[in-house]
């Protein structure tokens, strides 16, 4: 059996429920969904000063997590938010969905467009895209000009504007559309009937990512790095200083 | 159920039966795994003479599996030869160790380094590096000066050499370590034991990418695009051509 | 003397004649030319599955040529199909057309666009421009949606778009103007004129280029490199598995 | 009169005297400066979780420092941590070590290197060099294998082993060094002194940064933009969710 | 108190005057302006040929003013022509407006548009952007079609036509707009005004910028680098070759 | 017949004979060559600043040479000095050392490095090695610690430390080997016997590139762009302005 904790890192618990039963649907057979999110704290992740105020929280909650047995945590927002904190802190697999989309799309085609709500998102992300070495895939970002709380209040029109965006990048070249937000979560098949080309889900992506990544530790025991990059801090420290996540 | 086979892309079964065994063992429940070789050809593909000599017998062996109902097949051969055109072949899942190797290891650490037989293999695999954009993230080969068919004719050696080319890539701040031939299959671990970083095996990577990528399509209907780098060619101008692979 | 061997690699031989006359014709003294095609096999190249079937011909061939005591050959299609294998297969000087358009168009202006059949190319072709270097000058890719074989068969709607493709790159800042295909021959001169900046022809390069190579290594003994990416295999390895091309 | 607040990201006030002085001992006529540091928190910043746990308090400090009338603010880590989130906060002038010192290498030569106390910090600031876009313009990284809280404690030592480290960085070709620790301040000169390159404080540079961007804002208007990256977050969905800094 | 000398590297005193004006109205207390202009020469710098011909002229000018006590030297034309060879000759500061420009862009948003007079002068711009490491922030160039001599003679003309240009560049994303003439000057304010991103002046940035790389200079003693790329020719040639600036 | 003119960009005309010599034993038949060196100027170009001072003489030898009628010149210094400028001013054919090595080399391997005499030429050459799109394919410098007037007064001591040079790049990586100065001419055919990589001679290789620029142009009408970078400054600005070459 797979432990997976999606965590959605915001303050309001509107998309847990919803997500929950997305991910058992697309679950592999023995692997386990919980999901949660946090007590207070902004309702989106659309700007950067909020990830930094849920900073502790998604630490915290990751490191509850690996000692509750999970095997793997999904951070679900696409700035993939601490992912790198996080795999400093754990020891378990953790994933979030800009990083796994790409690592996904890597083998479905050469380019890829990524569909955001709003141009605000765009230059963050292209940081993502280039730590993450796919700026030479990156075809555009698309915008459908809707926040986050938009997209499942209102599907009909994500929807279509999901379309138009998706087409506009294939039209300039993009072999594969990722699906930018979360909380785009849903409309991936759809579109992907419409507009011909593969469409990966920012929800299904790192969920199924996870599931891979704990299953290649439990047969071949590879897990990431502790050395470089995701190398633990001495717990000596955190005593000496009294801090704790 | 998963059905996955295993491509040596060479004129010898000398490594079919001990890579099927490999396979099995790090198989998850419910995938099947079946190896096959060529009956006449090079050995080895340690030279791009070597690879495209073999060109037209892995892709008809990829659309024999796809006839025969296969769900993916893994090209066992690091430099990937022929994944591209496969997929353009297929609407089957394809893998191969360079690609798959680099995907897991995007995950597992911020850099990475190759462990290569020899140094005539270096410049192609560079190209195959940047075409799957992870130049920046290129530590640096190392070369254990051994051709692929002594790997597992002296294990004594190859681990010994592996281990300290990997102990100089750790030097060098590499985070993970990518071995570079399939053949070097089953090391892995030790030289993982030994180096304390993870260690990527070029077998375990394309193969369990395989599942996983049978997996995703299977649970979501999310497989390769069929548009731009992939797009198949019309099957009128095979018959029109009297062309077959 | 210097003699060149220009090979359509293609199962139809509609193009040899017609590119044999267009060689003589802009030859330089000296030069004596000869042009194949296959017995058989697809009629384009425009997918990389078709390349691929080739791959043995190609080599054979250019094998041939040495043998026949040709100074240079040339592999007469756009995607450059195993222009580095020649190489490692033989000493004698081997081109293609990007990679001899891109090492002449980089003395004649500081940026280019392609000008393509369809944009089902243009993926493969990015990474040649990508693999000799020239991103960074590529202006754009533009399509003039026909096919390799509808060229020659309809040349004023064929002039009449290349022309438009070749404004708009150049409306884009592109200082030079690459006709991606060498069946595009023919056409340079006339669109040169309307558009105003230079139009490399994709036969003409590789040709003029092939010359060059040839007298750069006569007059002072430089060729191809036979270490790293172009070393050859052992002669003995043929023998022992009993390949050849 | 210019105001600019030192920030000191770490739970320790060890720093804030010696650095206060020094900063005055460098000021333009005119500037008035403080430092501070936090109630609690790690006393360093070397891994990236720690950063994320002072996340809410750097902020909180760069916000009071605009309601408090300050002309800039500096967060004293060459990590850079929360910089550019602390842009989207707030309309005042925030820079930080990284940056600065990159901006400023940028006239001073043509090349650099930076001194870091341990590897574990080179993957984080690796990606600050890419993402300043000055990954062309980097030598190297060189270790003195030391921790932030050795460097001022055992001066003589960390001096001795800074200057082999940029002596090392010369004879690999760097043009300029910077010292990639806020707590490697006031080795600059002499060091410089040794090895006949400039070199740059990591305190100093973005200080001075700081002044200069205040005066460029106080003579000009000009500011940094409050569209796309640094775009704020509405007021209005703070109050709504009941966060604040 | 800090002395400026702004060279308009052209053979008319045309603006000389103006831009006195100029930066008199924006200097720091203490610092003092002069401006020259050169004897005989062209006009504008629009072509390379032009850069060429002022060479030595350029060069004299920065020897001259150092030998004159000058703190900086400022080469007052956005191509920055002959900036490194100015500091290969000289130990003085000297700032060149691209490079100046850029450095600042760097502190205030993610990404920037250039606005030029016409097309011709992007190649040798995008150079200067690469050559700065500038290159992924650059969003594009913008031309307003007009010829540097025309901007100060048709001041609405170019107000209004640098606003469209701004304006495109915002939609495209650019987060700060960079004038890509100095004889752009004065226009940046009411731009800022009505496309809401900061609008950096050509004159004012590598002004602002001497000012405190010379601030830096006198408080810390930091300055150009001497190695490398501008490590000075040695005084014995000169003498017996018998040249001079 | 094609007329070639190596231009010697320095003040003295010690290399003129030997370089003569050596181009016409080298010329194809039917090549006429002369060789020209300045009246005054430095001896040697290894400074930018000595670039700086002979870029009106360079430019002006040009002009001469297209009015004498030939058909094409060669700027004599590995810099390139003002290669751009010659065609921006010029129709005729003009080459240079750095460009026509590195057009040469991409076709004789997949990787070089050059040979240069100081560590001081190393950052300029790389901006070149940049501009012409080749830094991927260069693997290191190395210095042979001599100037350039030392080359040719102790072949054998040069021709010794060109080969331990040459090595370590083979060592290294190197599939090519280009000499990185003029006056290293006359020693690639020993180093090329000793070290079995083509060795790429900076006097040959723009000599033959001009006599094949020359060719393509005769032959086909094809030459460098007049638009973008190339585009001619308007001869009336010349009159009116009063400044001539």
């Amino acid at each position: 059996m797979t432990r997976i904790l999606w965590i959605n890192p915001v303050g309001t618990d509107e998309f847990d429920g919803p997500i929950r039963g997305y991910l058992i649907k697309h679950a592999a057979p023995g692997t386990e969904v919980d999901v949660v999110s946090f007590e207070r704290g902004p309702h989106h992740l659309e700007y950067s000063v909020y990830e930094a105020l849920v900073a502790a929280d998604i630490l915290r909650t990751v490191r509850r997590a690996e000692e509750q047995g999970y095997d793997a945590a999904v951070i679900g927002c696409f700035y993939d938010p601490f992912l790198y904190e996080a795999r400093e802190l754990s020891g378990m697999v953790v994933t979030a969905p800009a990083e796994s989309s790409m690592a996904l799309a890597m083998s479905l085609g050469t380019s890829f467009s990524i569909v955001v709500g709003r141009t605000k998102w765009v230059p963050q992300m292209r940081e993502n895209v280039q730590r993450y070495g796919m700026s030479e895939r990156l075809v555009s970002f698309e915008s459908v000009d809707m926040g986050v709380l938009e997209f499942q209040r209102e599907p009909r029109e994500t929807e279509k504007r999901i379309v138009q965006a998706a087409r506009r990048a294939v039209e300039k070249g993009a072999e594969v559309i990722i699906l930018g937000c979360t909380i785009e979560f849903g409309f991936y098949r759809q579109v992907q009937e419409e507009v011909g080309v593969p469409v990966v889900d920012a929800v299904l992506a790192p969920f199924k990512h996870a599931e891979f990544l704990a299953e290649v530790r439990k047969r071949t025991g590879i897990s990431h790095s502790r050395k470089g990059r995701f190398e633990p801090s001495p717990e000596s420290e955190w005593l000496e200083w009294g801090i704790r996540v």
